[in-house]
């Protein structure tokens, strides 16, 4: 790597490349906690820089590795087996925002929190809301195919891509989809390399799709004694036309271990919690919660709370916000996982992750997009313990095994990476594994785009 | 071939292929009007047997070309090279309605306008609305990425599309996607599959997304001058944030043709027509048309009709309805291109086929789906005319020009086939048709299914 890093130099300049040992440090971890060192890192400014190192990689056969902001859930921004990483920190640009045409185009390096608040100064909506969006970037969103709470009305990271800019593994250049609300020419590479997670091309540019901003958005909670009630009303409250903007729950274990760090009053005794959003006009939205809270009610909630203003709204959100972080209270690691089931076979999976943990006696705490059937499953530990390691690795592989039989996936928002390839088998086939082997190997001959990811 | 179908004859049984004559001439067609004589066609039950039909065509070097009912503007069900034409036709079962998960599975024949009764029969909704959804299967709608009228607020076939099983054209039966809301677990198949014009894959089983039925849809008509006005009419309701179900629009000459053909009182001195349908809970659609008709009144529309029942409702959609056979009154040929410009250049291009018109002398009548920027450009001829077919098939590559120019695509909802394969070079960069070829040749190595589309 040495005598490669001058021409790497003289593509991106002198100043956006590093091998300082403190910098190979900081670009060696994501969000999975794992350590593995690159053996540089640099900071190309355009697709044509990113396409001269990617043709340089494959004459001297080096990996590349893109990375976002590195909030990646699955380890796809990380130099498994060392490499360049390229971070795309400089394609930091909002090309435009198209209040006509509600399309926007921006650069991979955007940061999505800023992006959707930029459009939404304009009166647009962009709606995929990954709980990283404060710091996660557009590019890495588009590759890993985040999704995030409001995915029940409004569909994935996916649904608003309309074209892309891609450096394809050998180096060129191409545009994929169109800047129009249709458009069927050609095979749809802008989906194929959506969810890819930056192993069949480096995204340079990105065309979205914007949705007007709602007018209203209203929040509800509502309190059960039981989880199962729970599960039931989300899938009464689908059953009967209401398509909320989000559905969120929590489990007890959750509700709990966020009371102890916040000490805001919440039902530590209860079962499960919902959080709903309603968005539309207000008049729309107030009909709807007359429909919902007598759902609600029926289905066994023992305490609703209508938020009136945007500020009550925000302190019901605050204990579904402040999940994450208060789960290192009960442990300094975590193993999490973003299991999908169908939504009506959330009870069944719930009554399964209980008789789990009383099995296993493993500190298992459960929240997610309950109107997704998207749960995510966090075994909190400590993983110098090796006996409950162990533990918790069976008990993922066991619960990966019971989502596949569900008629699920295991993985809703996060992607394959490193943490799920040794566990792709159980979902996907002999067959279809091997057809995307030839994809990814069609892509890149040389395998040096992202390696020892997915497969 | 003669020796082949015995062969297939043992895979489908014998009352299951055809070398009639007459089958071959009924076969021979598609909506091109083209007329492409098949070698055989048979009517496989199963995946398996469409599997080893593929695995014959790889062994013996025949074509095959997959078919729904035929209703394709592009070509793409045309045995243009001969071969085994194989009709899905016996395809023809909706598997499942899950209304707990508003997923439902079909298999390729169903009938699009037979499988949205069924769901709404259980107060679901499939919106994907192609103007041939009475005839047209799933299956050939999710070949070609079908969109229709009601795509501006609820997208084309690609986002209705769970999951696939699809036989390989080297005869690998696989599957594809999830049957949940979410999934992002290895390489996008499925979405590579739909639109693909039956070139890389024989779609065998889809898995749809389903929605709520909306509780009332209400339509609304407005009568324009200047056809002008009723561009911007459709970019200023956009903006101001409300959604239509469908924003249809006809000019003058579609006007005049439905009005010969219908006369039921259409204002044949418009310069156009729009026809916007609103959905939802009854008080806010209330709400959007309050708002909807003094947009429209202050884009210059003079006459304005909200629909009060049903029958209003039809009675208004009558004359949209009818352009299609009402313009074989102009000629007994037309050539009908789907083109898409981003919405707030519609006034630009309606501008130039004005002009287009004036300078050519053609009969050019326009219609489409205005509020996707969605323009159904259609020339009338008499193709034994030579002097007025070469005047036209060069009208069509200025416009097409003239559409990329603006930021379009030549193709929101036909695709390619064979009628557009000549002008993807406009569209589609060499770099980008290099690599949609490859991953054709990686598909079909042997190149034996649906040979001569796209490129």
């Amino acid at each position: 790597m040495t005598s490669i890093i001058p021409k790497i130099e003289a593509i991106v300049g002198r100043e956006h490349v590093t091998t300082a040992e403190e910098d190979l440090l900081c670009y060696a971890y994501d969000a999975t906690n794992r350590h593995c060192r690159p053996d540089a890192v640099a900071f190309p400014a355009n697709a044509d820089q990113v396409s001269d190192i990617m043709k340089l990689a494959n004459e001297y056969r080096f990996f590349v590795v893109p990375r976002g902001a590195g909030t990646g859930m699955t380890g796809g921004a990380l130099a498994v087996q060392g490499g360049l990483v390229l971070v795309t920190t400089r394609f930091s640009r909002i090309l435009a925002i198209d209040t006509d045409n509600l399309v926007a185009e921006a650069e991979p390096g955007v940061v999505t929190g800023h992006f959707q608040e930029a459009v939404e100064e304009k009166g647009l909506f962009y709606p995929p809301d990954p709980s990283s969006a404060l710091f996660s970037t557009l590019g890495g969103n588009v590759a890993e195919c985040a999704g995030g709470p409001r995915a029940l009305k409004y569909g994935v990271t996916r649904d608003y891509v309309l074209g892309l800019e891609v450096v394809l593994p050998t180096g060129e250049i191409i545009k994929t989809g169109v800047r129009t609300a249709k458009g069927v020419v050609g095979y749809d590479l802008t989906r194929l390399m959506v969810g890819s997670e930056g192993t069949l091309g480096i995204i340079t540019k990105i065309v979205l799709r914007l949705l007007p901003l709602p007018e209203t958005v209203r929040t509800v909670s509502a309190v059960f004694s039981r989880i199962h009630d729970a599960a039931s009303t989300v899938s009464e409250v689908v059953r009967s036309g209401i398509v909320p903007r989000t559905v969120e729950y929590m489990d007890q274990s959750a509700i709990r271990c966020v009371e102890d760090h916040l000490n805001i009053g919440l039902p530590i005794d209860a079962g499960a919690m919902l959080l709903i959003d309603i968005d539309g006009s207000p008049s729309a939205v107030e009909a709807t919660l007359e429909r919902l809270v007598p759902i609600c009610e029926k289905g066994g909630a023992h305490e609703i709370k209508v938020a009136g203003s945007d500020e009550e709204a925000k302190e019901l959100w605050k204990a579904r916000q402040a999940i994450s972080p208060a789960l290192f209270r009960l442990g300094p690691d975590k193993i999490n996982q973003d299991i999908v089931v169908p939504r009506s076979r959330i009870p069944d999976m719930v009554e399964w992750i209980d008789d789990l943990r009383r099995r296993s006696g493993l500190t298992i705490v459960t929240f997610g997009h309950a109107g997704d059937g998207n749960i995510h499953f966090n075994i909190i530990l400590d993983k110098r313990d090796e006996e409950t390691l162990a533990k918790a690795e069976s008990a993922v592989q066991d619960l990966f095994q019971k989502t596949v039989a569900l008629g699920g996936t295991i993985s809703g928002e996060h992607g394959v990476g490193v943490s799920k390839a040794p566990y792709i088998g159980m979902e996907i086939g002999v067959a279809e594994l091997a057809l995307m082997k030839r994809l990814k190997a069609m892509f890149d001959p040389n395998g040096v785009l992202n390696p020892g990811k997915i497969f």
